[in-house]
């Protein structure tokens, strides 16, 4: 079997330059890089990463486990870590759960057994054992921190805040929330407990309404927001934990014949494509994306570096005023 | 080091049992599963599977390269790859190409680096030449096969057709077709040409708009359409080749004083979720891509197993009417 050598003599470069083309390292003219590689094809060389990640005893490898891919929220999350991992010569492996705990830990088992760098997991239900059982770094994304783990959060209370009081100052008095569904100790409950407190504050009403698992399962969040509407006739002010049930409720309204922002106001949560797709607009809370999932990457690094890393991290989030306001 | 045997003897169970839980292979209880897991941290045994791939020369795993994670189209690609890949025991990477030919080409160089076992590439740009230069299976979606590689495609030109005629049955005579980027040879470019050829068979006028690489790269496409809008005044029927482009049709038109579906009938491209969030919701041609991506990650087996395989295999399209008609 060729080795790394026989390459480099074959492609008249040296050994060196061999490695630095196989791990994409420093600048190679597209000229060298060329004579590499047909020199590996006469060769019938394989570079033996596998190997060479035995000798590391890491594969560099990022693991991200979400309920949902195609859910908006989380197709802008992979594709920004999957940007932030390869600027950190990361690859990124993607895992959809379906939300199922037991599929999550059999998941993580898996990355644990392959030497995986650690895991961004997406996850609400998954036990604090279970997560004890394993030694690889685990980074929770909106969720508190359980033994071991990590976690990045969004300032979800601020979100509600933000929605709350841009609602207030738009003319709104009747308010209704629509969340997702209400699991203890969320940090993303506290979306809705924040804009009911502002809205409290400010003698205006407030229900707030949460959809079913099921709803979340499908994506299609309709009966609650049917539901929502027909019980506050008087609704001028929806605020939506996601800028999917958002965007839904825009078209509940376009049935009904409310006139989004005429009649009813909207704020949407994420700040994700779809919020710019809709007719009108959707006038949303940002939530940081990009430097959440840069955060998780860190962390995992500074964990394996066996660096000082912080138990909860933080974001700061915007409101993004658009057409629904 | 801890080897399996002791895992074993510690938890109290077989060899094969430990097996069979590093492995996720055949049902175990969830007792017996803890039990191993336990035994493994108390001995802090890490299962070795780079060496198991190493013996095994492949680690199961399927790349995909995209060149945008968050185009609708591409998160439901690999949504669906990713369920049908865990199906069949295969896991999944995930490379956003940018659509930057020489990226696409050194990512394909790592996947052979790392016994991935094929790699499901999109891809307009990468040549013939580099393409030649790996041995590893590669899968093209949605491209005419180049050299090794094997090709998957829904039948576009029927997706022509079938918009052209539901607009026309539907008393549509001025036509609008906008489509992405023309690069020559791609099936993708028959949407419009077939779609334009029963317009000309129906005596219906047909005017065919072509985004630009930066549109497409930023996924905003309102030059294009404010001007294919603009250059036609009495247009009745419009067809994109995206639903994406479709939803910021829907935009244009309601800035515009448009009515979708009374003043002008729309057709989208693909069936991703955001054709059923927007007002009105879009009718659009169905591609099957649980099926694409299943016969993909099966193409790769198939190579892999030097079993016969097609170098190309076209899906049927269909069409699903919504109210945007």
């Amino acid at each position: 079997m060729a080795t790394i050598k026989d390459v480099a003599k074959e492609a008249g470069v040296a050994v060196e330059t061999v490695s630095r083309v196989l791990n994409n390292r420093g600048y190679i003219s597209e000229k060298t890089r060329n004579k590499v590689f047909n020199a590996m094809k006469a060769l019938n060389y394989t570079p033996n990463a596998v190997a060479q990640g035995l000798s590391k005893k890491k594969l560099d490898t990022i693991a991200i486990i979400v309920p949902h891919i195609v859910h908006p929220y989380f197709a802008k999350v992979i594709s920004q870590l999957e940007k932030e991992a390869t600027k950190r010569n990361y690859k990124v492996i993607i895992y959809n759960s379906s939300g199922d705990e037991r599929r999550e830990s059999r998941v993580i088992q898996i990355c644990q057994s392959n030497f995986i760098s650690g895991v961004v997991l997406f996850s609400t239900d998954i036990s604090k054992e279970t997560l004890d059982s394993f030694h690889i770094p685990i980074i929770l994304i909106e969720r508190n921190p359980v033994g071991n783990t990590y976690s990045i959060l969004c300032d979800n209370e601020e979100g509600g805040r933000l929605a709350a009081e841009h609602l207030i100052s738009h003319g709104c008095r009747h308010m209704v929330a629509i969340g997702t569904i209400n699991v203890a100790d969320m940090p993303g409950d506290t979306r809705e407990s924040s804009f009911q407190a502002v809205c409290a504050r400010e003698k205006c009403s407030c229900s707030i309404y949460r959809s079913t698992p099921e709803e979340y399962a499908s994506m299609e969040y309709y009966s609650t927001i049917e539901a929502a509407l027909d019980e506050n006739p008087d609704c001028d002010g929806v605020f939506c934990t996601s800028d999917l049930i958002a965007a839904q409720v825009i078209q509940v309204c376009n049935h009904r014949g409310k006139r989004i922002p005429k009649d009813i106001k909207l704020v949407g949560f994420d700040d994700v494509n779809l919020s710019r797709l809709t007719c009108p607009s959707i006038t949303t809370i940002r939530q940081p994306i990009r430097e959440i999932v840069a955060q998780a990457i860190d962390t995992i690094t500074a964990v394996n570096e066996h660096k000082e890393v912080k138990k909860i991290i933080t974001f700061p989030v915007t409101l993004v005023p658009r057409a629904s306001t």
